[in-house]
């Protein structure tokens, strides 16, 4: 597994004063990021370069707790699922001060190749990487 | 029904070219904005004035077609299910050039009063804008 | 002049209770490509097709009254100046409900080609239509 | 001087493949949280707690050169004014791969009660705080 914290940010809250939900998602894709950290050129060779991309296809989240200004969540990667051409993460948030959890969110992407966009088999260090975090 | 049509923005694409998927979910919030517009004052009086808000609690989504920059969408918002305390609404997104199925996506909200952050019973006026919007 | 409307949204606001800063600059953006809609396929063709781009090179701004989750903004677009390879741009903010200044953004442009990502001549039509929102 | 560093994120870009500029003045809001980090409970506090905001009232800022997906940007904070009840900061923002100036925002910020939202005068421990970082 991967652990990634991040603060809440002062523009990341609505107008109810909670971490508005879509960005927690946008918590998760910066959580990704850092998951494919240790390919070679990371995230962004993949995008920029390899033109490699992972648009995700479902979602299936769950909010636990609010979060708000001033908290921190500490977000923790794991692989659910290996597929073809397809993979999915599954990604488990919890604020840092009392640890309690506030989301639970699951993201299957379809493994693509962003110049034709069509769904690719899942390229091998990706699949090593992904493999890597798979839980126990 | 409610129908609220959406050009993507300059903004809303990331950097593998496609609108990136949280944004998605932001859409569905502004038309969620509309399709509470015929209560009094809207949903801006029940965050501002009633401090009724509808966190997400739950998500289920699917990406089924890419979106980019020059698209628009037309999201169709009906109610999925109405409770005591919570309600969802299921919002289908289709391209307007060309009719194609987008995404589709299910939220569950709680009913909650903002400053004790605790879930009420759905108001009266609330529960019948929904009532309006169930599938036939 | 042209004129644009835009009602804050749910998630325009920062955990001071405002519309965040930078929102207001890309309210700007939007009011911009309502600017640029009389030309044919509109910025989009710009961006997508011709590749022409609008890179910000200066601003300045000034902000006199905030601006809050159920206000609705007025954004006035005037041409402020036209050179051979750059433009700018004036926009001037007032909240609908009571005419109350909020803010005049100034936006200067280098005309660029964006596979190149260097500053070209003006095209012509985008001269004409900058020329036609120039001050009396 | 406080130093922020900030990789480029894969949702800041926008359909020209360039930063949103927007972003970039969000991007020099993260740096003034840090720049407050050294004020008992930080940013955090003065807003949450002390109620104490800084809403911009004026911008100038000049984009010298562009920022991509894949760049990390090395934000350089200094006092530029210490007013009576405003101040200003200056932000200097340059590409960490290659040193090239990407930008240099300026902005003023009327330090305010944000209940009132009423400028008042700026509080002790602020004070010292810019005064800390003004330039040599």
């Amino acid at each position: 597994m991967i652990v990634y914290e991040r603060r809440v940010r002062f523009d990341d809250v609505d107008a109810a004063g909670l971490v508005f939900y879509a960005r927690m998602l946008g918590y998760c894709h910066e959580a990704m990021e850092v998951f494919f950290g240790s390919l070679e050129g990371g995230y962004v060779a993949l995008i920029n370069t390899r033109r490699v991309g992972f648009p995700t296809v479902h979602i299936e989240a769950d909010f636990r707790a609010p979060v708000r200004y001033g908290d921190a969540l500490r977000i923790v990667v794991e692989t659910a699922h290996i597929g073809t051409r397809s993979a999915s993460l599954r990604f488990t948030m919890t604020r840092v001060a009392d640890g309690v959890m506030a989301a639970v969110v699951k993201n299957v992407y379809a493994v693509s190749n962003l110049d034709a966009l069509k769904a690719i088999s899942i390229p091998d260090d990706v699949r090593t990487a992904l493999a890597a975090h798979l839980p126990a």
